[in-house]
This record gives structure tokens, sequence and C-alpha cells, in this order.
């Protein structure tokens, strides 16, 4: 059976695991607990080098990190991957805009506020995600107001990897108010079926 | 024919032009200064609303951004993606990586550095990029150590990805005398045929 390492907090492990339940398939969850620094243990460090969750071990012994090569690992043959190869590519731009110009800030903010507590020393650092947060949203907000889904106007691993952050960026500090096309979309995502929320409801 | 907006000192945009030069694929390079906020125009804006490069325009008005999607765009079919199903899902792992855990320290410490020219208010930005590029480095090290290439034991988009601004990091000031593995594997990938440098011979 399928088995993940995630921590149940995490929007990138919560991807797998949304993805994984539509796919109607069946996996063992084994918590991993990043603030108790399990993700750098000799053990999970032989398992995943970089450190990082989540980590698929999709047989004994074989393992894939990295979120959104994981989802598309398991997305593949079924419709949530799109197989045309230009839609296929605009999959994989949004899932790198995800790791790229997206998580780190709106991510990595959520971490600051809701795991740290906001300390002090991180005020700046806190700051300093708004501009760039705010701007990956207004270029989800801009293409969102045309489009239903992120690619080929049906939900996809994109959607998937994108709503992971987008939907608990209000708990990292920003104000999801006026993006009236992301708001549209966050509940056509969590009207699909067999949909579950981060916390596994 | 196919168009690339790149400039010529990104290793971002350099990881299309050598992928297409090996596909033995023809295209139009169109320069875009990034230090002259070309990205940034309306112009450009219109076609890639993240401002970023590369951008490829596959057919005129249909455009696709994010290096390692273009890279996994235009190696479809080919060799340099490898088509079985782990193979493939860790080619993305290892590109996912790379603009995760490395691009963001090694190729922004080399902009800092050799475009900047290190003012005064970036030594504290560069200085913390010094600990997450190395860690990248190594998880690249104790990888490349025991194999030729990062996936399958053949050359793929996945080196090309890593080749890009690794092989430059000491330009952004990273050393790289005791990362024996990666010197081995930075000059297979150099002697691979039809290899270009970033110049473009």
């Amino acid at each position: 059976m399928l088995k993940v390492y995630g921590d149940h907090g995490s929007g990138n492990c919560y991807k797998v695991k949304l993805l994984l339940t539509q796919l109607k398939q069946s996996f063992e969850w084994v918590e991993i607990d990043i603030l108790n620094k399990e993700t750098r243990t000799p053990e999970f460090l032989a398992m995943n080098p970089n450190g990082k969750i989540p980590l698929l071990e999709s047989k004994p012994g074989t393992y894939l990190s990295e979120s959104n090569a994981i989802l598309h690992y398991l997305a593949e043959g079924s419709e949530l991957l799109p197989d045309n190869r230009l839609d296929h590519a605009r999959t994989l731009q949004w899932l790198f805009f995800e790791q790229y110009s997206h998580e780190p800030y709106i991510a990595t903010a959520r971490y600051i506020v809701r795991y740290l507590g906001t300390p002090a020393e991180y005020t700046k650092v806190l700051q300093e995600k708004r501009a760039p947060g705010y701007a990956a949203l207004d270029v989800m907000e801009q293409y969102l107001a045309s489009h239903n889904y992120l690619v080929g106007e049906r939900y996809s691993i994109a959607d998937i990897g994108l709503y992971a952050y987008t939907h608990v960026a209000h708990e990292g500090g920003f104000d999801l108010s006026r993006y009236h096309a992301i708001q549209s979309w966050l509940a056509r995502v969590a009207s699909q079926p067999d949909h579950i929320t981060m916390s596994g409801e």
C-alpha cells in the first residue's frame, strides 16, 4: 500500500492527501512532526536526503519527494492530469509557479504566524512576504476572472496544487476579500466530489 | 517557428536554449533585458502576467512560462525526458528541487554579486543564501557520489535543469572545490553532444 509521510497541518502534504482521496486510492499516513524536527533525523534523511515532507513511499524502499512531483506521479493516467501536450505543460507551469512565486510567501507567512506565533525577530521577514505574496494572488485573480479552473476549464492537479495554501492564506495574514475570482474558484474546488478539508473532514 | 524570450545571462533561460540546441530544433531568440525591467512592460505582461523569463511562444500568441515546465514540454517524446513512470516523476522531483531549494539561493546569490555588484544593503541577504545554497549542493553531491546522472543513469532534462545554475555557482560566491562528484557530473554534462555554453558557444 502507498505510504505518505506528512504533517497534518502542511498544505504541501494536504495536496497529496486530497488527491489520493479523490482518486479513491487507499494509503497509509505516517505523521511527521516538522516542528519537532522529525524530518531531520538520520532515519528520515535516509529516505529523503533533502529532509522535507511530503514524502511518498510508492513501494517499500522506493521514495518520491516534492509535493507537486508526487501529484504528477499519482495523477498520471487519470482525469486530474490533462493529457494533451499544451494543457499538460500548463499544469506544470502552474505547479512551478506555485512552488516559486506563491508558496515561499503565502505558505511561509502562515508558518511564521500560525506555527511560530510571529516572534519579534520574524516581523521584518513576515513584512517582506506581503508584496510578492499579493503579486502571486494578483496573477491568479487575473487568470481566474475569465476561467473556472486553472487549466483546460476543468479541475486538475493544478487546482489542487494552488488550492492548498491559497485557501488558508488568511492564516498568514493575507486578506482575500478583494479577490472575488479567487474566492469563487476556492468554492468550486471545495465542491468537487470527494473533497476533504485539511483536517481530513 | 518557436520563439524564446530570454536574457542571455540567465540560467533559467539558458536551460531552454541548451535543450532546444540538443534537440536540434530551430528557434528565434528575443533578448529581454531584465535589469532594464523589460519583463515589467505592459507588452510583456500581456504575454506573461507573472512577468518572468524565459517565456516560450510555441505558436503565435500561445505562451508557456516557467523554465522547467518549458523543458518538460519541449522534451516530451524525446530521449531527454524519461518515459517510465517513476523516472519521469523523479525528473520532476529534481526540477522542483531546483526551483525551491537550489535556484532561490544559488541563482539569487549570483544575481546579487554579478548583476547588482553586491551593494551594501544586500550583504545580509547574500549571507543568508549561503547555508541553504550549500545544503542544496550537499544533496546533489550525496546523490552524484554514486550516480552519473540525476535520473536513470542517463542524461535528461533533470541534468539540464540543475546544470544551469550549478556550473556558475562560483559567480555567486559558492565554493565548489570540495564537491568532487558535482564537478565530475558538470564535466559529464558539458561533454554531451551539441552542448553549448551560456554564451552560446
